[in-house]
């Protein structure tokens, strides 16, 4: 009994050491996650709950942030800390009398700009993520339709259109990597499994060959692999490790048979992937989102 | 003549004062990106090239990005802005050789950072778009395998394990909005196209009354709508204006009928929208990216 107690009680003592991490926005919250996370990364061994509060556009909402940031302080016992992206004075305010640490790109960088353009900038909601272009969003979604279209070496095929065609083993990244180049990017992205019979005669069909430029390569650890497939479907051969190793044994042959760029995803992110595909191939954006 | 030769003068000098931007990073410079975006668009009226140079993890590769950086600057006779997040010490003090205006997170935030958590940050590569976790890329594979499968009412119909269901007309939206739901936050997002049957009856099918707390509305306006549709066919009853008119009409009765949460997409990105999903409905991230 008393041993259980003193196991609670060390639990309760960990959990107050974690941290309450705040993301304020007026818009998405996008920037401010993305900026703490950067930033957090820097530090090992540190536990945070985040939270994102977006869409802060009114007096009553930012009072409320304060309200929670302030209650986030004293149930854990350590100020938050803030990461914040509003750029209305009014609202900006109001968020400082949280009791936190406050970061905020706005305090810092946009002196240097407005003296760098010697221009004010218009300290309205930013719309970093917004519909700034509609051109923008189309190119996007007419993105997003292609790679689903061209997915898996399915329906349309349509590799004239394509900015760049991924080839790999079933697994390897290519679907999600083909949509964020599309989501993020707005990059035309098909995708082609290979399989047995591109690894029963080691050549690419002339699908593939009359794009040649444009493929690039996915492989990855056997290990991770079989990992991955077992998600899928735990038992059989296709997760089996001899399955598996013969499969990216074949294709990374393929790769060196007709020199196309590729890369392994073990390690990667899929923001990784992608922008190693971009980076490799000097395929440019077609949007910047 | 004369006149064509002021205005090719007058275009030069118009061009002198787009400025370049550039985004480094020694990752994929998506943060970079990220926060050079949210400040540049609080200046109205600037003109920007923007290059992103990933991956800077070399001497060799810091002192092409001078090279670069310094190049544009007198291409452009006005100095490059340079969003920096490199964080190893040695290709920091290589960057800042360069010509330009330099806006470095980790210059202005780590200090107060380290102060607060009384921790000494790592200066390594931070991976924050990086594979720190192989389940969080696993649950963001899974939640794009889910709303692939389950994308247009489509296939699974696995509306049990859906984080949230949306519905709306054709082209309003659901298929990238669930897509990037997936890839950024992990979330469950299924969705179904409302369509003749449930314009007819005014009703929905059961499969959806039966899981009606995760329901979400898409809209979206009729002429917004019409040119999306036209981008995709452009003749026929598809996008005409009694078609499109007709079919909202209808599905925001539905919206009201079953008392189902909605927004308006037409003012709105992609991640707007999602954002706005996840704000409303309380659905937690099942990832940070």
């Amino acid at each position: 009994m008393r041993g259980d107690t003193n196991r609670g009680h060390r639990v309760r003592l960990l959990n107050m050491t974690e941290r309450t991490v705040f993301f304020l926005s007026d818009q998405t919250g996008v920037t401010a996650e993305t900026l703490g996370h950067s930033l957090l990364t820097q530090f090992n061994g540190q536990e945070f709950r985040q939270v994102t509060l977006p869409f802060i556009d009114s007096d009553d909402k930012a009072h409320e942030a304060v309200a929670r940031i302030n209650a986030a302080g004293e149930a854990d016992s350590l100020r938050p800390i803030v990461f914040s992206t509003l750029v209305q004075d009014n609202l900006r305010s109001i968020v400082r009398e949280a009791q936190g640490l406050h970061l905020d790109i706005f305090d810092v960088f946009l002196a240097p700009l407005e003296v760098e353009f010697q221009q004010e900038s218009t300290h309205e909601p930013g719309r970093a993520h917004g519909m700034t272009d509609i051109e923008a969003y189309m190119r996007r979604i007419e993105a997003t339709n292609f790679a689903l279209a061209n997915d898996d070496g399915g329906i349309s095929r349509n590799y004239e259109m394509a900015d760049v065609i991924l080839i790999g083993v079933s697994r390897s990244g290519k679907t999600p990597t083909c949509l964020y180049l599309a989501l993020q990017y707005g990059v035309y992205a098909a995708n082609f499994p290979l399989a047995d019979e591109e690894f029963e005669t080691g050549e690419l069909p002339d699908v593939l060959l009359e794009q040649k430029h444009k493929l690039f390569g996915l492989t990855i650890a056997p290990e991770r692999l079989r990992h991955i497939r077992k998600e899928r479907r735990p038992l059989g051969t296709y997760s089996s490790a001899q399955q598996v190793r013969y499969e990216l044994r074949e294709s990374e042959k393929i790769f060196r048979r007709y020199n196309i760029p590729n890369v392994d995803t073990t390690e990667f992110s899929i923001e990784e992937i992608a922008s190693r595909i971009l980076d490799s191939t000097g395929v440019e954006r077609r949007v910047r989102a």
